[in-house]
């Protein structure tokens, strides 16, 4: 297909493919005469995941460059390049005391090891944790993590099912976008069905 | 206490604090003298809610009078206090088309149904859900809504706990402050540990 057909069928609009290509995200087609090149289903596929990767996933040109050499590398395992594109996905952090940092990673260690989790300590997931976990502290809602186990174990069940959904896609680049997409809108979607869920309890324990 | 010491012991600065009382958020202390005022254990309590709405649950200035004047009019229940303060938190919309809302509004019922949930239609939580199922579906990755039920359970697993921990903070001020608090840095949690899952899950399914 022509540039133009590939804009069509990628939803992408032709100056949006040019810039990747600048940037290194889509493989130049193959020419066909001096100003003219083809390109083929792979650049399709591949537009959709630098899409996701950028728009969805919030990832960084230079994030996303990592995340298709590790595709394209052969040797590098699902598992590796799943955790390069999680890497990348913005989370928010927080400065914190050698004192409080102490504390909410003794918490961490105590609800990983109940789930039989081995985080690598230094994982930016970690330092999230860390940062969300002093926060609740600095505003005086420590109580909130009596549930930390509950919210390990919910997150457990979501991840479970959110991964096994996500292998059966099959292809790397296709397993790495539904990730993102997966973990980038499912965190919006916990974060919607936790309200709906809050207010049924509301309901039922004020206005018993 | 005057002016200054309620501003040490919130941690709010004092033309902040001024601010706030311009704005009615809250009431103005009590006259020693024409230009000196003494404030109680209250200002302190209201201060602390007022800026939880407003610095970690986003409320705007309008949203957090209004959940102020509902936790100081008796005749409202704590239910409806607890609506009006989470309906003020913001979240993400997006504009879908009739047909995409009547699919999105039968994936929800059947999946409340189940859990036994009877939401208000025209809640804007619902209105959340109905825009992150249809961005599903935009992108192509509807496969991802098979474990909505998955997701659900793992809502009200945290619900539950959250609301319950919440009724024990007696004072209705201090049960609206600790679901904002709750709410929103839970959510922030909840993503982590569920990035923490995934790497779990993966390591598990695709280095085995």
């Amino acid at each position: 297909m022509r540039m133009a057909e590939l804009s069509r069928e990628s939803g992408v609009a032709v100056p949006t493919i040019k810039y990747y290509q600048r940037e290194g995200l889509l493989p130049p087609g193959e020419l066909t005469s001096p100003n003219q090149a083809r390109y083929t289903a792979t650049h399709v596929r591949r537009l959709r995941l630098v899409r996701a990767l950028l728009e969805i996933g919030g990832l960084s040109v230079a994030g996303v460059r990592e995340v298709l050499a590790a595709i394209d590398d052969p040797t590098t395992s699902t598992h590796d390049i799943l955790g390069l594109a999680q890497h990348g996905l913005p989370m928010a952090k927080l400065e914190v005391s050698d004192d409080d940092r102490a504390w909410a990673m003794e918490r961490i260690e105590t609800a990983a090891a109940e789930r039989g989790w081995q985080p690598h300590p230094e994982s930016p997931v970690i330092e999230a944790i860390v940062g969300v976990l002093c926060a609740f502290r600095q505003v005086g809602h420590e109580w909130a993590l009596d549930a930390l186990d509950l919210y390990a174990e919910a997150a457990d069940l979501v991840a479970d099912a959110d991964v096994t959904a996500v292998a059966r896609l099959g292809r790397t680049e296709a397993i790495v976008e539904g990730a993102v997409v997966g973990t980038v809108l499912g965190d919006a979607l916990l974060a919607a069905l936790r309200r709906l869920a809050h207010a049924e309890a509301s309901r039922k324990l004020f206005q018993a």
